[in-house]
């Protein structure tokens, strides 16, 4: 892990940019040490400098967490593959065209998952071994790549997904193998998301304790209260 | 107001019995005043002395509000009519039985609203009057008269309700002229209320803010936490 960037926040928050093989990645640490480690990925794996995912985790860190954040294959500064921009372009035309993007969504979403997957991991066991960093490690974000982290591997004793993005077929069923706490962030009428498949996807988890927090309004209408409720969501679980 | 009996608790709350002409109830202040005002009253009307009832009241008028709940004509300590009594036997019957309940809890919990509500008023009014109470005023709750009272009463500035009752259809209907701000309680599996109605009723409310926290097991499984939640969501309306 070599880190090529260094912000020092005023209240202590250390932000990083870091590389770790080809992967780019922030790494957000709180000056009181050790810190659990939360993973944040970003729904369809937007780039990890959206200002939404750097205010969360800035906020995040200032309670005293870890963050770590990667750009993973198809996202962000990473380069594109020609398969992944076609199928972006058709999921764009479709979508001004009013026509179904159920399969589109299909066969982009599920290889990014494939993709990131390993390159999370990976960024999971570097993080580990900086000082100042310990477990239990917590989830938050982008919902399918949350299923797959959380159904495969035991290091993730807590998630919090955002029901906002297209989740495959296929993750939907390893949904029932996730058995960490979770919470399961939903806007009711969110403008990508059908709702009655989040909530089939909320029913479908194995975890005994999972609690949804339901919204008002679209995709990027959270409220800010939910942002305090995640951080406690991490205090009863990462602490 | 009589009050008829005296409670100090260690930490400054004081609980008292009282009566309002015919109505019994009990009210929780803190030390600190003015205390915002929370009715809290329990589902389909269950006996005020309620232990899981009383629990909550104590804890909350610990964070600093004061709480008031009545026994509601036909619950608690007042006289049953004897219509009343024939339907909660048929009610029981019927349920032992399996047949449906709809119509019987329609013929219950109908006149148990229409009869709370005024109750509900005149206490509040009374309750207002006293040194140390302020507004604005949060409800907690049985949702059927929470409903009533939040379309009603415009003193009133926030609700919790708990959807572990039967609402019957009018009150359905009247839940979108509900607007104030709302957390709206869900257990996923309750046995006595039926998931998907749950749901729909939490659509028709007219409130722009409106949060759903679902969370796993039957009626009485509501986890601690959100104790704490609900702390926090009457913290940001009735400070």
């Amino acid at each position: 892990m070599h880190f090529t960037s260094e912000l020092r926040h005023g209240n202590g928050v250390l932000e990083r940019d870091f590389t770790l093989g080809e992967i780019p990645g922030t790494l957000w640490t709180p000056e009181a040490a050790p810190a659990p480690l939360i993973l944040m990925a970003h729904n369809n794996g937007l780039p990890r400098h959206e200002p939404r995912l750097v205010a969360r985790a800035r906020y995040t860190a200032a309670q005293g967490y870890a963050l770590v954040t990667i750009d993973a294959p198809d996202c962000g500064e990473r380069p594109r593959s020609a398969a992944t921009d076609q199928t972006r372009a058709e999921l764009r035309r479709a979508m001004q065209a009013g026509e179904p993007v159920d399969e589109i969504f299909e066969s982009l979403v599920g290889p990014l998952v494939d993709n990131a997957a390993p390159e999370w991991l990976s960024t999971l066991d570097a993080v580990l071994e900086l000082p100042g960093i310990g477990g239990p490690v917590g989830y938050s974000g982008w919902t399918a790549l949350g299923i797959r982290l959380a159904a495969t591997e035991p290091r993730i004793a807590a998630a919090g997904l955002f029901a906002g993005g297209y989740v495959p077929r296929a993750l939907r069923e390893e949904a029932r193998q996730v058995t960490v706490p979770l919470l399961f962030l939903l806007q009711w009428d969110d403008e990508g998301n059908p709702r009655q498949r989040a909530l089939d996807l909320f029913d479908a988890f194995g975890s005994t304790e999972k609690t949804m927090h339901a919204n008002m309004g679209g995709h990027v209408g959270t409220p800010w209260f939910e942002q305090e409720d995640g951080g406690r969501f991490y205090d009863r679980h990462l602490r």
